[in-house]
């Protein structure tokens, strides 16, 4: 089974293919490609030794132009640094402005590759084959791309859309259980604000999609790339509904920066996230006990963390106030509004506190 | 008197407003930067001091909160690591989505400050305060911004429009001469290839333009702006009729890389590719000898350089082959359709060698 999901934005298309074995499969990169133009993969060290060959290998049949950058592995290395591998890989092998990237990788790669594709001669294609289930459920659409700054997490970056996302679902086969569980906690994001439907098959398919079960992977992609685009197409600059991503991302990155970036995955601090968001959106009366219940249990079963590490609520307080999503100086949270539904709003910050120190943080 | 042009993209307008004095008249700025709104002005150390404030005075009836970021004067500071004091600037002083830039200055803290809007938090808005003839008549229209790279000038950027440009012609007081002159080079280029009425009014007005007359400098931006934003307008992403205006740059870029940035200026090497584009036009029969000794005779007259240093014809041909232009590994040109037009074609390499060796260029 395969299954692909047009993207409509105002200004253009494309679509998402996801299956098995499809990176093999060069119906699904041709149509993007032109005989004898210059293709760079970019992928990083770790996914180039399992799948760049292959995908070199699927992109002969079109062109003999294929070459290479291999970034280091790591969110560490998504600075200016190491993007300029990129583009001097572009320069010193004559790219023009009719030669295309194809990334090759997770989100570090995606949206490092994404921002090349984007400010390389102001502006050149790209196609994303993501490779973590993270990547897949997220970075597939919103065109997000960016790198980051020694003061700050993806302070730098543009809005830059894919030819084509082609979702090889047997790639998630090599990938650490750890990573695997992070992106889960991003399709329990979508389910929880968009669709208490979607939260409902969740609950009874989050096991087989933990023992890889092809066709629930494949459904979850698809439903959740789904939801992610409906925000996207309404709302692609991020001026209002599409912040309802950042459900849990607010607490979530404050736990990266406090924790140092890797530590904890990008997914688990969200997961953590959304349990402290629920716990806020329940103390204000948004959902009931029985409904942050079930959120509850659902990223607990995933094997997400469900407490925070024991980070200062005063350091909580001064990370989430660099959030992008802030003006004015308030900080400014996601909350649910029922399940399946969500907000933007701020809350006071005694009761903020009070939930910081019930999940975890200490004063 | 001052005039003001809208420049009407698909999904963006915005104002170029050219005046004497009016960086000091608030009425300008207005409509573009709300009460309390963070500002911060980019400028480099030789505008800064003639004109940064002045404009920070004018600002300060609108908000307090008006930061300076100083940037290194000249284009060999045109790379990331000088855009990074703009991060950085932005950064520390928890600048956000709603924040704006201003840029004080000539072409490079343009692109630079630009750049740098586009990018910071994948996108906020800028405001142009051009300083330069160049600035004023090429940077204001067209949104290309970007730095340059080891490997390529201009390599790194986006296509990014201000909210507005407020040309104050009294700058121009403090340029130098060599630079005002730089400027007129791209002012013949517009009469050049859009307006053979244009090219009769620059021949009888070039002297009063030179001697810094208000009313003919007003003029001749307002319809140089004009000309370029037709051409924006109907191609924005320079697919195809942008590319006009890149008449003399073929040669005057293979010039500016082979002597060194900021050896030739770029308005100087525009003057001297012109006369090597005129005179490629003439012998293809594009247009005559009595129109190729009017672009001379004016190009000549402004005080811009007529005559190529002596570069290996090897070399012009081994730099004009990385144009932005280029596609399949040929070298585009664009050349005069009769005067007031122009196209874009290849061209025989025997010819370009014959019209670069009879030009200044060796063997």
């Amino acid at each position: 089974m395969t299954k692909t999901l047009n993207v409509n934005l105002s200004y253009h298309q494309y679509p998402i293919h996801i299956g098995e074995n499809i990176l093999n499969e060069v119906k699904y990169f041709q149509p993007h490609i032109k005989q004898n133009q210059k293709v760079l993969i970019v992928t990083n060290t770790t996914v180039s030794q399992l799948y760049a060959d292959k995908l070199a290998k699927t992109l002969s049949a079109i062109t003999p132009h294929i070459y290479i950058a291999e970034l280091p592995d790591g969110e560490e290395y998504k600075s200016w640094q190491y993007l300029d591998i990129i583009f001097t890989k572009l320069l010193e092998h004559d790219f023009d402005r009719q030669s295309i990237i194809t990334v090759l990788g997770g989100g570090v790669v995606g949206d490092m590759a994404g921002f090349a594709a984007s400010s390389f001669m102001r502006g050149i294609k790209f196609i994303q084959v993501p490779t973590t289930l993270l990547s897949q459920v997220d970075s597939s659409v919103g065109g997000k791309t960016g790198i980051n700054h020694a003061l700050g997490k993806n302070m730098i970056g543009a809005f830059c859309q894919p030819q084509a996302v082609i979702a090889d679902i047997s790639t998630l086969k090599t990938l650490p259980k750890r990573e695997l569980i992070a992106g889960i906690s991003e399709i329990i994001k979508h389910a929880c604000i968009a669709d208490v439907n979607y939260l409902a098959w969740l609950e009874g398919n989050i096991e087989n999609m933990l023992n890889l079960d092809i066709n629930s992977l494949i459904e979850a992609i698809y439903v959740s790339c789904k939801i992610k685009a409906d925000f996207v197409q309404k709302d692609e600059k991020e001026q209002n509904i599409r912040a309802y991503l950042n459900f849990g991302h607010t607490f979530g990155h404050a736990i990266e920066t406090a924790m140092g970036y890797g530590v904890w995955l990008h997914g688990e601090a969200v997961g953590c996230g959304m349990i402290m968001a629920a716990h806020l959106s329940q103390l204000l009366g948004f959902i009931n006990q029985e409904e942050q219940n079930r959120i509850n249990t659902l990223i607990k079963k995933s094997g997400l963390p469900i407490y925070s590490p024991p980070i200062k609520i005063s350091e909580y307080i001064k990370n989430m106030s660099k959030d992008k999503k802030n003006h004015a100086g308030n900080i400014q949270f996601i909350l649910l509004n029922g399940l399946g539904q969500a907000h933007k709003t701020t809350v006071d910050l005694n009761l903020v506190n009070k939930v910081l120190l019930e999940n975890g943080a200490v004063l």
